[in-house]
Parts: C-alpha cells; structure tokens; sequence
C-alpha cells in the first residue's frame, strides 16, 4: 500500500486518537512515525500502529506534559504518563532552548514510556547548531554480562553532531537484539539469529518465545554491558527504578551542547564536516564499497523523499496496513 | 622487585624531572601511576616511564597549563604541551569546581598528549558525589568500520557514577586492541589475537608491526565505530584536527554533572548503590562464577592495598625496573 504523506498522518492520528492519546500528542507521534518510513525504517513506521493501540488499551488516559523544575541549564519533566514520542520531543526542545541561553543543558523525564528512533530528537538539536544526546532507561530485558537475569533495558543511545552540511547521527540499542525484532520472528514464527539471547535458564537461544521469558545478551560483551549501565545510570535521574518491571516509567536524559562555549560555532561545524569527508573519501577493506558515515543512508532516503515533494509516498505492507484498518472498526 | 609507596613516587618523579618535566606535574603523573599498580594496573603503572621518557625527550620544554576561557559553565584550557597526565587532572577538577556552583560543567583542554587510566579522571569526580564523563581524540591509529585507513584514534571513554558506597567506574577504548599493547607485543616477538588489526593493504594481520603499520579495527563493528566517531567528535570541541597525525594535540572533553539538578542527590546515589547490588546478587550464566559490576576489581585491589597501610608494595617488573634505573643514567 503506498499512502501520500497526508493520508499517512492523518491515518496515524486517527488510530493515536481513538486509543485515547490527544490530539496535539497524537500529531507529534504521527510525524515521528511518518518520518521514519520517508527515512528507510518501514518497521519503525506506521508498522508500529498496532503494538501502540494495544499498549494505549491497557492503560488510564495520560495527563499533561509539565515541566516540574527547570534551574539555568537544566529541567525536569513530568511525562503525565504519555508515550515517549511526544514526551521527548518537548524535552529536547526544552533542552535546546536552555542550550541557546546557558550553552549547556540537561533534561530528565519521567513518568514515560515507550519511544521511537531516538535519532529524530538529537536531530533536532544538530539542527539547531548544537550537540544533542539522549538515551533511555526501559523495561528490563537484557542480561548483564556474564549475567543471566533481565535487568537491563534495551537501552538506547543516540547522539548527534552538526556540520557545515548534514549532521552526524549515531543511533543505536545497546543490546544484542530488540523486543521489536524478538516479537516480529515470534509472530512469523521465525528464530532469532544465534549469539542474541538466553533462555530463562541462561542456555543460549534462537527461540524468540524462550529469549522474550529469558533475557537478551548485552551487545557487545563486557564493553557494551558497561555502555548499557552508563545508559541505564543516566536514564535514572529521571527517578526511574533501578530495574524497570512493566512497560512504564521509563528513565529518559537529553542533553544538549553548544559549541560556541569552547570554540567558534561554524569553525566546530566545519571540522566535523572535514572528518566527515575524508572518512568517506578513504579506501574501503577489500569487499566493501564505500566507507560510511553514521545515518548517512537514513539522511540520504529522507532527502530523496523530500525531492520527490508532493510524489513522496509512505510504503505500508499490505497485511499491515489491513490490520491498522481493523484498529478503527 | 618490590618498591614501597614513597619510594616508587619518588622514582617516578625522579624520571620525569630528569626528562624535563616540570615537578609539580611529575607529581601527578607519579600519584596515577602508584594508583594503577595498586589498583592492579601494572602495565599502567611504572612500567610506562620508559616510553614517557622516550616522549619527552623528543619535546621542546612545555610551558603552563591555564584556563583560558570560563563561563558559568564551561572552561577551555590550554595544556601548554604538557602531558595528559596532568592536564587531564586539572581540567577534571575545573570541571568539579564548575559544577559545584552551576550543577553541570564542560571542559575542554587543547594542546596536549598521552595520557594513562581516564578512569582515574572520573573517579575523582564520583568521590565528590557527582556523574563524571570524559573522553580523548588521540592519534589516528584505528580504521572507520568497513575502511582500511587509520582515521580514528583509539579513542578511549570513561564514565563514573557516584553511589551509596564505592562508585561504578567505566573505562574502555573504543578501538579493538591499543598502542601500548601492539607495542609490547612487537617487542616481546609475540603475535596480536586474530581480528584486531589489519596492514597497510586492508588485510587482517596478527604481526603487531604490520597493525602498527596498517590500522587497528574499531572495536565492536558498526556500533563500536559509531560510539568511536563520538568520542572523537566531543574531543573536537578542543580544537583538535579531525585526524590527529602524531602524538600530540590531543583533544579532551570532560563533563560533570550534579545529580541534585533533577533529583536529591542521595536518593540518585543510594539508587545507583541499589542497583549494583542487584547486579552482584544476580544469576551469573553457567560457568561464570559472579556477575560483575564495571570498576568493581579495580576499587577492591585498591582497598587491599589501602588495607596493608605503609606494608603495600609497587611490584615492577625486574627487567623494567633495570630499564628505569639506566634512564637515570
């Protein structure tokens, strides 16, 4: 199924609203998820409708998002238990409008839950000239190194940089596979790819059902688990449990740097733009094509989707968009 | 051979002075390599004096390490071609001194080189209660994932969290193995593990002097690159050129901040304390006897060493310990 822009939107809002979330939330959230498609992550877009009808189901009708104290480089936010996906997006606003007065700025939010690409806040920020980096603390799913209990969230982290032309986004999980992927092989009944995931007896698995009531490994080894911690440390600033047990009250932190504190704002933005080039001007190992820049690809899909301009069509597979329909019967 | 506390500082001073080095920063360097080897760093401890000799005689003489820029939240500090080692020392404490008053704080130092253990850096942050943060872009010596070209340093982090009891300390390099030990290697005609490094024409190499030659890889693929790339874009902020060619103007960033911006203090450290002990308390995997929280080994030789008072012995290496003595020659 291929919508237009619009239809997608209004599509997504329509299903956001009549599970309850409001109407202004609603509309971030849809943008969120319609970028996502026009950037190259179909299973990050409209595909994420049903699992978001189902959690906004179970759940008392959210409050408003305030912020609860806010000092000269810093705020704290009350989520009013909304989805992270306008949640962040009015805390890294926050934080970038703390940025442009003080240089440097620090943002909690709690009482949240559930997000998507973190690269579409800490682009904000890179937008604006500035340094952005958030990462979340979630619902417990991965194992400690050397470890076999779920205690750690996926963990996310993402952090972006401005340049003279396209920023540097660097967005990734800090566990060796998703809840997103585990559900998507279990419900095609699909295993999961080996090395990824333990049993709830610590044996390593493929079964997506066994990896969901075990744990997921920490990516990486004994350096990504203690990347993972550092995520999970920062997120509970916000007051989030040490262990997070159900899909609630999430850890988020955001915080937002402007060059201009230590050197001339456009001379940082230049050099990044000068690292940027000669990383993808160097000779790639033998086998591979080109030597990549971190969201060079996802920046590169969005473009073209914008050149097509009023052309730009939102791909939703068709079993999918079927079951989105449902939601609204 | 066994040195007592004051008789290995007094050792290490003595080599530095002699070098060049100005007393009052050899004091610090000595105070970090005392620290490593009781800490059960080793080959971070004295046994680096040789090389550092070797660094510094290659130097003109280095002048002051000053602040030369502050606001109320940042500082810019020029190391005056000094040693990390020291410079590294008095920009974390600018930093702590910053965020005391302002809740958090950037620093960046320009105009210096090699450093030891950042988690040393951090930790002193920890013990003041508050998160530190600091990374270094240092010599060109590792290849961008899926490249062939030494365009990254190795790039190392450190993060310290403050808690109830002893602090969570993380310190890694982001390349897959680090010049002191491909050196080390060279030298003791031993080769490198498979899958660290490559040669000059891309090739995965196990002879330390061709991974001297060639690149190390990133560690961890795509996600260990991206991370890197981070890392050298934050040390950036110093002013350094986005590909450091020798071993000197590194770039260094540190951040601090103050729990109490979002949350009493104590609360954030008793949940970082609570959150260790889950850890330690956890199911380790089979055949993993303990799960282990980051620092945890380092902090426990320490006390050890704390514990045995003026009986605690810096063990160097005799044939090291020879090699010292004749740069006293």
């Amino acid at each position: 199924m291929q919508l237009t822009i619009e239809d997608a939107t209004e599509l997504a809002v329509r299903v956001l609203t009549r599970y309850g979330m409001p109407q202004r939330y609603a509309a971030m959230v849809a943008e969120h998820l319609v970028d996502a498609a026009l950037s190259g992550h179909e299973f990050a877009s409209l595909a994420r409708l049903p699992t978001l009808a189902k959690l906004l189901q179970d759940r008392p009708p959210a409050g408003e998002i305030r912020v609860v104290k806010e000092t000269a480089n810093s705020a704290l936010i009350d989520g009013g238990d909304n989805i992270a996906y306008a949640v962040s997006v009015i805390a890294m606003d926050k934080a970038i409008e703390i940025c442009r007065k003080s240089g440097i700025a620090m943002v909690s939010a709690y009482n949240t839950w559930f997000s998507g690409r973190l690269a579409y806040y800490v682009e904000r920020a890179a937008r604006q000239g500035f340094i952005g980096i958030h990462c979340m603390h979630g619902t417990a799913r991965t194992a400690p190194f050397g470890g076999m209990e779920a205690l750690l969230g996926t963990n996310p982290i993402a952090i972006a940089f401005p340049s003279a032309d396209e920023p540097v986004i660097i967005d990734m999980s800090m566990s060796a596979t998703t809840h997103g992927a585990a559900n998507l092989a279990k419900a095609k009944g699909e295993t999961l790819p080996a090395g990824l995931a333990i049993d709830s007896s610590g044996r390593p698995t493929v079964d997506p059902d066994a990896a969901l009531k075990g744990a997921f490994l920490a990516w990486g080894g004994h350096r990504g688990y203690g990347i993972s911690l550092a995520v999970q440390l920062l997120g509970m600033l916000a007051g989030s449990e040490p262990v997070i047990g159900d899909d609630s009250r999430f850890g988020q932190f955001y915080l937002v740097i402007d060059p201009e504190l230590v050197m001339p704002r456009e001379q940082y933005h230049a050099r990044v733009s000068e690292l940027k080039k000669i990383i993808k001007a160097s000779r790639p190992a033998p086998g591979v094509e080109k030597v990549r820049v971190p969201g060079e690809n996802s920046l590169a899909h969005r473009q073209r989707a914008r050149d097509a301009g009023a052309a730009a069509e939102v791909h939703v597979d068709d079993t999918i968009y079927a079951r989105i329909r449902e939601l609204l019967n």
